[in-house]
């Protein structure tokens, strides 16, 4: 079936409209309707785009509990949430697939504007077995205990380490009824790494003895398993026993990534974790890719870093490929350490790396920093350690959603002291950024990339003490310097243009390179105009511009700044430019923007003055 | 000898010099020197203050550890590190315990800048494992794996999930030499609690069999236990054998929390965990109480919220008496959850009960909601869901130092979209707000507060949509609007008062009692004065005032805003009062900020402008 087009008659997907129908089919046309998810997922994912591998691994398993449980009585939280496309499928929303992760269509995650039988929509990895402990607490205190909480959750996300305080609070209490599915395929994108991975391999191909006592009965768990993920019956009936129960117990399920899709299961990075339109018999891209991706220019650029500096290391939490370490892998194995889905731990044992000597790069999305912020600043920032942080995934990312937006990063290190923080607006700068990171050694220096292909070089006309000044307007010189970060240099640059062709205003635009700490050139350079706007895209309340805006306040420079950024507000999915668009961060948006902050002085006073009138 | 005060002939304590020597006494010798060092501790630390029980339980173990391995060849690393202090005495720092704590003395925690033998000075849980794993690879990358890496970690701080994280690694790296010693007192500052506790009562009391198979041995490690902590020689052996594995191993080490000391062993709360200057022979605080303390004040308020709204429940990682759930935990034990030492967990398992009807309450120290917040931001806000955050030790805390201080609070949350925080001027404010924040359904809330005694409610002259106004200049009336955060309104009342009298000008203090998001009202009260001050003991970047002066930015409020706060440092330990002087957030220092930013204006124009001059 793999490698065939879906067929049109899919009649029993059709009739399953709500979990109530499921229910009542007759177990025998599981494996028919199982077929039929296949077909539609591939025949879907393929032409959008969205995650593929782990949802095709999924079919038996959610037609199981959605049999067993009673949604929304029941309670079902899937981990992540990526995993939860046949949920989807089965809860009303098949029509939604044709909209899937498209500027206000179907989410890729579970949704609760969605449907009732969502839950959970962080997309962030380990989170499901707290949610399930705190639902069971709830419904004990309100005599509910009849009321079932299952939470499925990855192999990958299992090795985090919220996960596991939820199984110390979960297993702790015995009275509760709380079901953890282990999703086992032994992968999170690729094979997953870790001593508790070996043990669940040891479970499944060990035999009997280990089912008796494991480090989950150890923690207080009733285990059973393993059991085989793409036998409903088999799945069925193991659940009936872990309901029936009436306390913790893990149910430990094996399943295959990308089953029953040919170039999924074969897919030796990830099984087609998650992918833009693809060819459905081969896996390959249908479109040409735009050119180089940040990512892929990274980990080329790091490959030559490790070569040059002999001290780098790096760390990657789960994300070797997705991160781009793949090319220094490959060169350098033994100075690569992936510790599984640990963002906390990567970011501790970077400081340790760094206290014996090396210096660790820690490669991680922007958005999972958040789970380490507190490591950043007491395990590497207190101790100044020589650890580099390369956020890929900075700023606006696109169709992954809310909690995929890279948009905390800035807000939360500019409050780490001793921390450096570039954002390189091509990939020239990038390599020399990058160069100049590692060679640091006297505290954390970070670098933070976007999702999107590189784009070309944009070269300064001027230098001045690490600022790049990319534009110098003319006619009415010296009224604004733009200060964009990273790749918002594009648009400001077209924006300064715009506002001295069509507007008469003349906008320096300058690029600082180490946005954080504030570069002191700053400071002559926003002296000497008579306003400052700074362009982020991250939250603007304690951003870079935030940052600079203090600054100037500390050191009596009086020039406006203005700080651009992104609102205080969670940002729908969509794609980066026209997010972007959204958050008035793109060219004809800086123009307005321009134009609003200085609209009060071409009418009166030189710049935007205090409300003088009304303060007496 | 517990209730004996010191004697002053600590003859062998005072030859070992170093831990060198130490290697070179007899062992017949050591139980005369654990005592020497039990009372020296007993009487140091009674004399000032500091961290008793978990030092006196760690007397034997660190004798064994400076005698088997060899700093600072060989790594110790003390989780925590409050556990540290005969680490201290044995590795040079005798004389400075009469400085323990006090500004510019003695750190209570490890410091690098006061011994070769201190790596790590945080003094947040669950690291030490994580930094092992780093130091491991450090050292096997250099050739040097026969260099020994420990860590100790007590039971509790197991419980945290990146000291899982870390387990998980390093059992799967077989040729990595890490010793983890677990001090097992059964106790972080109450007796811990989960499953994983549970298993190693098991392993401590269920005899040999299990010492075979447990949750160690299945991820990897070789386990080594039970052992009793306080018979030297025993442990020696043990740690002698660990050594000798050359492979990652446990070493599950019993001990007593306040061993030797009876008011220690038997204070029936935390075993005194950390004191202030006590009678050492009753454990009980020398000087008078200087009042209530805002966390009995707050823990008084709760319970009485949690009768009149049955909704409420309230979640503890690990902290519940020094959080001031104990109250409420005495009225109503089945609604108040101590999860342990697993603050990500504390915060979802909120958000699970949450999502199942109740109104969770998290009670935690301010400066560990840093290892939260990407649960605050996804998992709670991201889902609107009603949980009440109540920091305590909220700003400028004291004697605990840099990693203690509650200074990240604000600028984590001004980016937390829905999130609603209010700062508390007094006790009175303290209990309205509460009732607010538990009666609050739309999104998460947040209260915070200091460490200091509660002192006297400010009643406000006017109040208006929300913002009391505590004093209204008069002279030159609405020069300057301060608006103070929390219990900051007492030095800027100060210094309005001295504004006023000594320099004629004109202050309106108004407390917003909730800073974030900004009180649409303080609008019309920034316009109508010429500069606005701001106030706040946390990082000034991204705290309060910054999203005081965005704000006003992006409604076109043209008067100048300025963000006093703490600087982007890290601030030592010392007195609360001390540290807010040193950052000029007493009255004086308010009073001279404000001169300042006026000072342009008596010279020249009203307010301080752009530099127009150097502007063409």
């Amino acid at each position: 079936m793999a490698t065939t087009l879906p067929d049109t008659s899919l009649s029993l997907l059709e009739r399953v409209a709500d979990p109530g129908v499921l229910r009542t089919l007759p177990a025998d046309r599981l494996p028919h309707l199982a077929d039929e998810i296949r077909r539609f997922l591939v025949a879907k994912v393929c032409a959008r785009g969205g995650h593929l591998g782990p949802n095709l691994g999924m079919v038996e398993l959610t037609l199981a509990l959605h049999r067993v449980f009673e949604s929304p009585r029941d309670a079902l939280v899937f981990d992540i949430g990526h995993q939860a496309y046949v949920h989807k499928l089965l809860t009303g929303r098949q029509k939604g697939f044709d909209t899937l992760r498209q500027p206000g269509g179907l989410s890729g995650y579970p949704s609760r504007a969605e449907s009732v039988h969502d839950l959970v929509e962080n997309s962030h990895a380990s989170t499901a077995l707290s949610y399930a402990d705190g639902l069971a607490e709830a419904r004990a205190l309100a005599g509910e205990s009849d009321r079932s909480v299952v939470a499925v959750i990855g192999d990958g996300a299992l090795g985090g380490g919220m996960a596991f305080e939820a199984l110390n609070n979960l297993g702790a209490a015995p009275e509760r009824p709380v079901i953890v599915v282990v999703n086992d395929n032994g992968r999170s994108y690729a094979p997953t790494t870790g001593a508790l991975a070996k043990h669940l391999s040891v479970l499944k191909y060990g035999g009997g003895a280990e089912a008796c006592r494991n480090v989950f009965t150890d923690l207080g768990f009733t285990y059973f398993g393993p059991v085989d993920g793409h036998n409903t019956r088999e799945v069925e009936s193991v659940l009936c026993r872990a309901r029936a129960m009436k306390r913790p117990v893990v149910v430990h399920v094996m399943t295959v990534k990308g089953k029953g899709h040919r170039p999924s299961e074969t897919d030796p990075s990830d099984c087609l974790h998650a992918v833009g339109a693809i060819a459905p018999d081969t896996g390959r891209p249908v479109a040409k890719a735009s050119g180089p991706s940040w990512t892929s220019e990274f980990g080329h650029a790091l490959a030559e870093a490790a070569a040059a500096h002999p001290k780098v290391v790096a760390v990657t939490a789960g994300m070797l490929l997705p991160t781009g370490l793949g090319p220094m892998k490959e060169r350098f194995p033994e100075r690569v350490f992936d510790v599984g889905i640990a963002e906390q731990h990567a970011v501790t044992s970077a400081a340790g790396l760094a206290t014996g000597g090396p210096h660790p790069l820690v490669a991680i999305y922007a958005t999972f920093l958040n789970r380490a912020f507190d490591q950043v600043v007491m395990d590497v920032a207190l101790h100044r350690l020589p650890v580099t942080f390369v956020l890929d995934r900075a700023g606006i990312t696109g169709p992954d959603g809310p909690s995929h937006h890279g948009m905390w990063d800035l807000g939360l290190l500019s409050m780490v002291p001793g921390l450096r923080l570039a954002a390189p607006r091509d990939t020239t700068r990038l390599r020399l950024l990058l160069d100049e990171a590692v060679a640091w050694s006297e505290g954390p220096t970070v670098l933070r990339i976007p999702k999107s292909s590189a784009g070309t070089p944009i070269e300064a006309v001027a230098s001045m003490d690490g600022v790049d000044v990319l534009y110098r307007g003319k006619g009415r010189p010296l009224d604004v310097l733009l200060v964009p970060v990273g790749p918002l240099a594009q648009p400001a640059l077209e924006a300064a243009h715009v506002l001295q062709t069509e507007h008469g205003i003349g906008c320096t635009v300058a690029d600082p390179r180490w946005v954080l700490p504030v570069n002191p050139a700053l400071e002559s350079l926003a002296a000497r105009h008579r306003l400052v706007v700074s362009v982020e895209d991250g939250v603007v309340t304690g951003g870079v511009g935030t940052a600079l805006a203090q600054w100037c306040q500390d050191r009596g420079v009086t020039t406006p700044v203005h700080a651009l950024g992104l609102p205080r507000a969670f940002l729908a999915h969509g794609s980066r430019p026209e997010l972007l668009t959204q958050a008035g961060l793109d060219a004809p948006g800086l123009v307005r923007a321009v134009l609003n902050a200085t609209a009060h002085r071409d009418a009166g006073p030189a710049v935007p003055l205090p409300a003088q009138g009304s303060a007496r």
